[in-house]
């Protein structure tokens, strides 16, 4: 038997108890000896709730107790969950979590701690909810170099956006019925500004390339300026728009970045839909692959937390490795990524189309039907030549990039 | 540093050689040794090819030799294949396969001999190619019960029905283009007849149900029958043909067959086109996850072969859990999987309506432009129910399944 402490009885916590209570037969048998929840923290109470015996308002109960050998974080926040997991591991406790503010900001120190001590701190159900991604990561692409991890990493913006290409609907519709289904919160920011997929794609790009990657570096855009006018282009280009989170491989360096992206109908992701998050993963050896599935949700992420507490059971006295240093990694330059720009401007195309062509090269004019305004796709440029070719024009509309 | 030998220098292989020179350096960084591949077996000699040296032609010098802590056996079929292998782990090497028909008739057997010596028996490779799924099946995805498990695991079925279906070209048409692209072999029975496929979906059956599944016993319909005019029909009802394997838990029991499918424009698998493979899974708790990648090929299987040896080489001297017994489960009988089904039938849809609708309940009538028939998709039954009914038809002319 392994005696586990649960930090926050919230939605996730409240369904890794859940979990474990449904499958507990079959998750015992896999992990080799019982998993015993015997505290769950939390300032609350929960009276009638088959829980409340186990419930503790003081964190070092459980960072005292000898007998918990595994501490599963789903606090969420930065502070104290920080600080709570690395006194847990200093005592001696693994720790599993579904925190990605804490991972994406202190992922490297907190598995130093770890290993020093011979312990494990996981962090499967952090991206991607219950799409298992970390742990193939990290012991199944290990005879490849990853170039490029590319997903839809925030299923809440996954969702508008769907929305607003199937129904035509715009902007502020969709956020006030995501926010009515639940599917958005009542104040979105997090996820509609690209905060969320931007620490998840930090946490990708830090395992592809073993070193810490700062959130903070990463050029993050969300899609509040994504418009139904927009969409409108998409469908003419045979396009959709999706909120991409990427990280590539750029000779010795790694590129990242999150953004509203034009993706084409034969990409893997342009029919990942609604709620639903993938990620896709390319290795010079492996190829293209692509994993899907429910990226967040109550059940779906506790599944990915209870699957760590299973691992960390079967891995109680030795560490398993991941490959994430302290060291910081310098990101490339975003002036310097390549790639196509589609343009929406204002103006007729018979007036603009030659200066255009003189600014920007060959460019493929594009009608929407939007009035007095139109739309153009440039040829492959870096950023910075994106950048300073668009500042001798003052009746841009909106730019979007466009994926491949 | 670990000594490793290869059992076969064929396509996968030279792949595995291959990789382990492209990505040696990290390869060994992630297995925290050096992999030194120290013998190839194979019956030919290969002068000029650097890996000359390390030819060996007898299998006893691996079987006697010490320093081999892991073997890769990639010779494919059952023997010798089964009888090294044993011998291999008797003698306390790893064993490390892509042989799915090994696997799939002697896996439980390999298994129990690796665990009573403390090594490993891994097969990443024998079902998908590189993409990973045996792996997350017995580890990522520990705290579900998976309800199903469902794929598109041949990549030379899956190019003839995407070209069948986008191009409306006939069977023998595709499959001699699939012949002269390499894509199908000279004698492509183990792919068309859906062989490949059932062996595959035998290992996974046996992984979710931690029992031995024969795959003798999975009815195997392969897709020699489907015709361009199927395709109009599933054009018509905005659906495609694909040959699922299939695996899903049914109370108690477990059920499981091989063949083409009519799959719904909104179905996960539906867009999955070409040589590519996808798995789709079902968890009690995780809800729908997709693994898709590349089925096949010299690297993307060896890549899957190289995980393997490093996780091999990261667990040295203890068992990775994998669970399945050897005890044989009994399948569901096929009689009573319950499905929708399309069937075409010689006739007038005026003339048979009153009769089919009172044989098979409310049939919803589909017109292709076929001359001389039509087609009808019925209401939900067991494949049982459906037999019996059709049998008073002598003018059905196919039956294709309907999977929602």
């Amino acid at each position: 038997m392994v005696n586990v402490a649960i930090m926050g009885y919230g939605t996730v916590g409240s369904g890794v108890v859940e979990v474990i209570e449904t499958n507990g037969k079959k998750i015992d048998k896999r992990a080799g000896m019982h998993i015993n929840i015997k505290y769950v923290l939390d300032l609350r109470d929960f009276p009638g709730d088959p829980i409340q015996d186990k419930i503790v308002h003081d964190f070092e109960t459980i960072e005292n107790d000898d007998e918990i050998k595994i501490v599963v974080e789903v606090m969420g926040g930065v502070e104290p969950a920080f600080t709570f997991v690395k006194r847990c591991l200093q005592a001696g406790k693994s720790v599993v979590t579904s925190n990605k503010a804490l991972v994406a900001k202190h992922g490297a120190e907190l598995l130093e701690i770890a290993r020093a001590n011979k312990l494990n701190f996981l962090f499967e159900a952090s991206v991607g909810g219950g799409i298992p991604i970390i742990r193939p990561l990290n012991s199944s692409l290990t005879a490849d170099e990853i170039e490029e991890v590319n997903g839809i990493l925030n299923g809440t913006t996954n969702y508008m956006l769907s929305k607003m290409f199937y129904e035509g609907a715009d902007y502020d519709t969709v956020l006030k019925e995501a926010q009515a289904n639940g599917y958005a919160e009542a104040d979105p920011t997090a996820d509609v500004e690209g905060h969320d997929a931007c620490r998840k794609i930090a946490i990708l790009s830090s395992l592809i390339s073993g070193q810490q990657v700062d959130f903070e570096d990463i050029y993050t855009e969300g899609i509040t300026k994504v418009s139904a006018a927009d969409m409108k282009y998409a469908k003419a280009m045979k396009m959709t728009i999706k909120l991409l989170a990427v990280a590539k491989r750029e000779g010795e360096q790694i590129q990242a970045i999150v953004a509203p992206f034009l993706l084409a109908k034969g990409h893997p992701l342009y029919n990942i839909n609604d709620v639903f998050n993938a990620i896709f993963v390319r290795g010079n050896v492996l190829g293209d692959a692509m994993f899907y599935g429910s990226g967040a949700g109550k059940l779906p992420t506790a599944s990915a937390v209870v699957a760590d507490i299973v691992d960390a059971a079967k891995h109680l006295h030795c560490t398993i490795m991941i490959d994430w240093a302290s060291e910081k990694l310098e990101l490339q330059d975003r002036s310097l990524m390549e790639r196509k720009f589609f343009v929406r401007i204002k103006g007729e195309p018979e007036e603009l189309e030659s200066k255009l062509h003189s600014t920007f090269g060959d460019i493929h004019i594009v009608r929407a039907g939007q009035p007095g305004e139109f739309g153009f796709l440039t040829g492959v440029m870096t950023e910075g030549e994106y950048r300073e070719k668009a500042k001798t024009y003052d009746n841009i509309v909106h730019m979007i990039r466009v994926e491949e």
